[in-house]
């Protein structure tokens, strides 16, 4: 928000706004993320390779160099974000509060940028090796968190089935605890330099339970082994557990997000404004969004229909001879493949970044038997098409 | 129940009942807990320090007395519970039966908490190093179950389940036997010292079928490696059963204790009191129960609205100029930002300890299709509460 | 069938077929059962006594003579039922096909009684140590078998989910194919004596694919530790995806199953007989079946009240004073602590072997959201009840 | 398409297209894709053989012998393949794309055959052992992938979770690399020659991930086994994380696919063409569309009755004295035992390949009490048939 009030200032400023900006879909603000995930990858490489033994001086010096130079990259990209946001007094923030306005919104994104790359930046100039600076670019694999939503609905799932999962990890802090003792007290007489103490056999106790097994600490007498038994057993049901609540939550969350995603968009779309809340919430869980860049290909002529889309932002070109015809926002195209059983009998390509939602054949069928007027008219479109020419 | 009656005696006996009550929310009670908490974790951290080899005789008296020290509170704790427990005569008992009371209601955790210090009290007068007294702590760690609905829940879910996991057991059972005895066959002659018998085999079979993998039994023959494959699939499959059944199981337990927990309260909110069965049973599904100490923050101001919020019990204050407003059991508040869809315009802080149902945004719109009575009501007092000012 | 026939011979006939019926819930058949399962598990264990080496030779033959006995009860059980089940003629067999009948149910079971200790009893005569006669006794465990429907019910969602679990075993195929391959050319060089053939890497694969990881074969190259790292993250993929199908698969049938027990039993039940299919398929959904054997405590009182019960076949005892009553088939009790929400207000145990079915307090409200006619006759008959006195 | 139009070139051409064509039901077809697949496994074993070092020189031939010669015929086999798809002249290929035609469907499983036997072929004449030409054979696998709809589903599915998939990816990238430099931190002085570099410091954090735990790398200190339990604790989240979204995304695409499936069928069916779109929605769901090849059993006289058959194509003939009746596309069976509860009354075998439609007993009951009207035309066609006769 501030930022683009920011980008009255100058174009320059307009333009590295846009650049910068992660959700935008044109093409320079998308080659710029690219270059930002192939940046991260080689420092990451880079980090590796510096702490192999058989490197050459030279190979080393290269490896430094490289991680140096992202570093300066990351601090630019870091330094021009702050400046970028930093004209808001706390005046202006309390006026856009106010207002109701974020102002700060993409605040936590813009501190992990400058956290992932502050520490290095500090250490390096004391001490290159001695300080592990090097070491410092695993942070920037962080960089990423922001361009996945996996990560957000994660935390959402494991806030929202808290009670459980706390209820999975005390168990395995009781197995784990009671395995270790049980295991120790078995162990310690048959192999005294290996099960040392109950920590030792809490390593061995850990190994055991998530099934990994290193094989350094065994079990030899048959008391010890049928607890090791029990303990892996128990971390059988214990994963079985913890899948069974993330799998639950996961797939409810998902749900959950893309009927409120679809929801937000069909308000977009002039088809549904008609409509009632009972249908819009119905279709709403039916709807996937997705995201085309410009000058992509939705459908290509012959391939089977499986879906139907509808606009919500932008604009696809039919590619159809002798003239092709352009469809915007509000719009609808592909019904014809889903109600005809046909392969798609044009091309389809969006002409700027479009908004689609897609309406799976599946799901058409069910909304046909649950709401037959709404594909009626949608049926009643694709006639008046067919009419007039191929879509 | 009859620690309630016990409390009019005096007011120092109330005072302790209401600390050590487990189900209060009050901020001695609260803070009673967590130092319990802590006192297990230290004691924990003891035990595993005082079976450390490395430790001075210094250290060693330390972990010891830290141990001496969480033992005799948690048998104090343990003294004072059966104290305030311990007026109820048999006959009282009796009655408290006939008038439908369960007044040893919480026995089974007082039983607990005695059987989790006791061991180590009459262990420990004898003989503190022989004896191991001190591993007994671990069973400190038991103390923490009753905070869990989670080990309620998987007891349910088992018990539910029985036949499906006896099932998977079973074959778990003839996959373990049967891999045991041809892996034997196979290996005894290869390695005479390493798969000595059947009961060795057993353990090999158990470490292949888990997946764990330790690497001091491994088969060296072609068939023995052959068999060795197939009890690892096996084991694959088993646990992919096992965690198809606990998560189905588990989600389903999830789903009803939610919808008991919702439906009980939902009973507590004068706005539903007009409603019948059907609608109670529709959003009882969809209502989930929050609980709030007193003094937290439900909302803040220019946060995304993602929710409304019924009051069950307690109170919350919605922090306004000029002058915030109180709201208690019965009302509701939040719902203008998912009406509307701007942020939050107030924040609103618990003035107690306050049970909640929360409504999610997605639910609301799905109950807006199918009870649009409901959703009328709730939009018709967001509009007058927009009339007087902000909520 | 047949058995039933030939009961009608002799009395002794009679008693000797109830306790063999594996479906009987008597006293005699149970105990036989339980002994039966006592035997195995004793046999088992002689088994894997048998071949430690560090037995005593009074021991090796204690073992010995413990599986001769149980092999010899185990023939004489098989004989019996052969005997009692011999004479069908073919005409009679015929003749029962003819009617509908399946005169040789069980006849699966029957073979597999027989071939769980022919094998050791046509054996053990030549030579008892060489043969290895001693581990067939590692089949009995089978003999187990019959009890567990889970087996059953495993063996469907394999046949049903059959096209899925080959996609997923042919990708198994195909990544431990490629893996041993990719595996064998990085190592082959680096370690020739360990990765010494693709036969051997192809151990090697399978190990690393299932994570059991041994480390008897570890790659040490670049080239060979990413091959390993891809085949250890394709390994979770595939445990995931088998999962993933046996969890949806094995939810659904259990489903079905529990929906065709009900439907058969709710026939049964006189409170549903005026009831139409469409609430007949709701209520099956609902019900769970519970078998209860003779003289035992369905609900006691005091307890909180989660369900209620309807009789299919048997008979329940409320114990409340002055006077115990009974109920038979068809009737149904415990609604009264679902409708009050109040515990249990009588001990009510089972006079005999009773099958009941339960419908649990949550699916209680929503039938009673979406079949109010049939919870209001189970609160008329509950306002009966407390008319009359504690139920 | 275009093969079809070959084929009327001549019956020999004929003869090969239909044993070729990889969806014929055909028993020449059926033989052939056996052979295909007997000779891939054939060809695995020879190549896993030809790199055994224990082989005396005579097989090793054999095992060359037995590659070249499963080379050369999967050679002829694509040469073939060619051919027949040659004439389609680019032209052709132009106005085949104008009717809507796909021509080339089937290209890539095509390009596919050739790929898996031409790198062989263009390697084998070179040298034979030194270019590792027996190891191309592993290719071989691929060419199962045709005949599973499972891969394509798998595939399906990580295209739609692409989202989530990434998202725990990420994680996984994340844990992994932290884990790595952390563990490297830790171990790199207590254990310099084992945690060499981050690098090999990697290679133990995917071992301990995935929970392989080979047992060649292992932390020693107390930080460094911190390290690890976080990684494997780590690892089992992340695997539970997988599964869940590929057991939910699974789950949804294995009900769209036989939902379209039993759709496209049913449509052939004349019992449901005068059903509305809703009544064909709610069947659709229910139906499992399954496939006989000629002459197989479909029920069998005496088994217990646990569904129905429509059938979609073929014929099927019902076992009944005096006289045989057959039942052609469109027609259903089986409806008596489900109606009656009896063992089937029948032996009903089909005639040729032949699709039928699978109604369970289960969800024709749930059909009973949504769409009665569906079940009642049932019911009279069964009262007509038992009054003919056995059906």
């Amino acid at each position: 928000m501030t930022v683009s009030r920011l980008s009255q200032l100058s174009p320059w400023i307009d333009m590295l706004v846009g650049v910068l900006d992660r959700q935008s879909m044109t093409l320079p603000a998308r080659i710029y993320r690219r270059a930002e995930a192939a940046l991260i990858l080689i420092g990451l490489l880079a980090m590796i390779a510096f702490t192999t033994q058989s490197l050459t001086p030279g190979e080393h010096l290269l490896a430094s160099a490289v991680l140096i130079a992202v570093m300066v990259l990351f601090l630019i990209d870091a330094l021009v974000r702050v400046a970028l946001s930093r004209p808001i007094t706390l005046r202006q923030k309390h006026r856009a509060a106010e207002a109701g306005d974020t102002p700060w919104a993409g605040t936590a994104w813009g501190a992990l940028d400058v956290l992932t790359v502050l520490p290095m930046a500090l250490v390096a100039p004391f001490s290159w090796t001695q300080t592990g600076a090097p070491l410092l670019a695993s942070l920037w694999l962080l960089r990423f968190a922001r361009y996945s939503g996996g990560g957000r609905m994660l935390a959402t799932v494991i806030l929202r089935e808290r009670e459980p999962i706390l209820g999975v990890l005390l168990l395995f802090g009781i197995v784990l605890t009671g395995g270790a003792v049980l295991g120790f007290l078995a162990e310690r007489h048959a192999q005294p330099e290996v099960f040392t103490s109950v920590g030792a056999a809490l390593w061995w106790a850990i190994t055991t339970l998530t099934t990994t097994g290193y094989g350094d600490m065994v079990p030899v007498t048959l008391f010890g082994r049928m607890i090791g038994g029990a303990v892996m057993i128990g971390g059988l049901g214990t994963i079985s557990l913890l899948a069974g609540i993330l799998a639950t939550g996961f797939s409810a969350e998902l749900k959950r997000t893309e009927f409120l995603r679809s929801w937000d968009m069909i308000s977009k779309v002039s088809f549904f404004e008609n409509a009632g809340a009972a249908t819009i919430a119905d279709v709403a869980a039916l709807l996937r969004p997705r995201d085309f860049p410009a000058r992509s290909v939705v459908t290509r002529r012959g391939q089977p229909g499986d879906c139907m889309y509808f606009i919500v932002d932008g604009e696809v070109e039919i590619l159809i001879e002798p003239k092709s015809v352009r469809l915007g926002s509000g719009a609808f195209f592909g019904e014809i493949a889903i109600l005809t059983g046909a392969p798609r009998n044009a091309t389809i390509v969006t002409t700027k970044a479009t908004q689609l939602l897609t309406l799976d054949i599946a799901d058409f069928r069910a909304l046909a038997a649950s709401r037959p007027e709404l594909t009626d008219l949608i049926r009643r479109e694709a006639e008046l098409r067919l009419g007039k020419g191929p879509q």
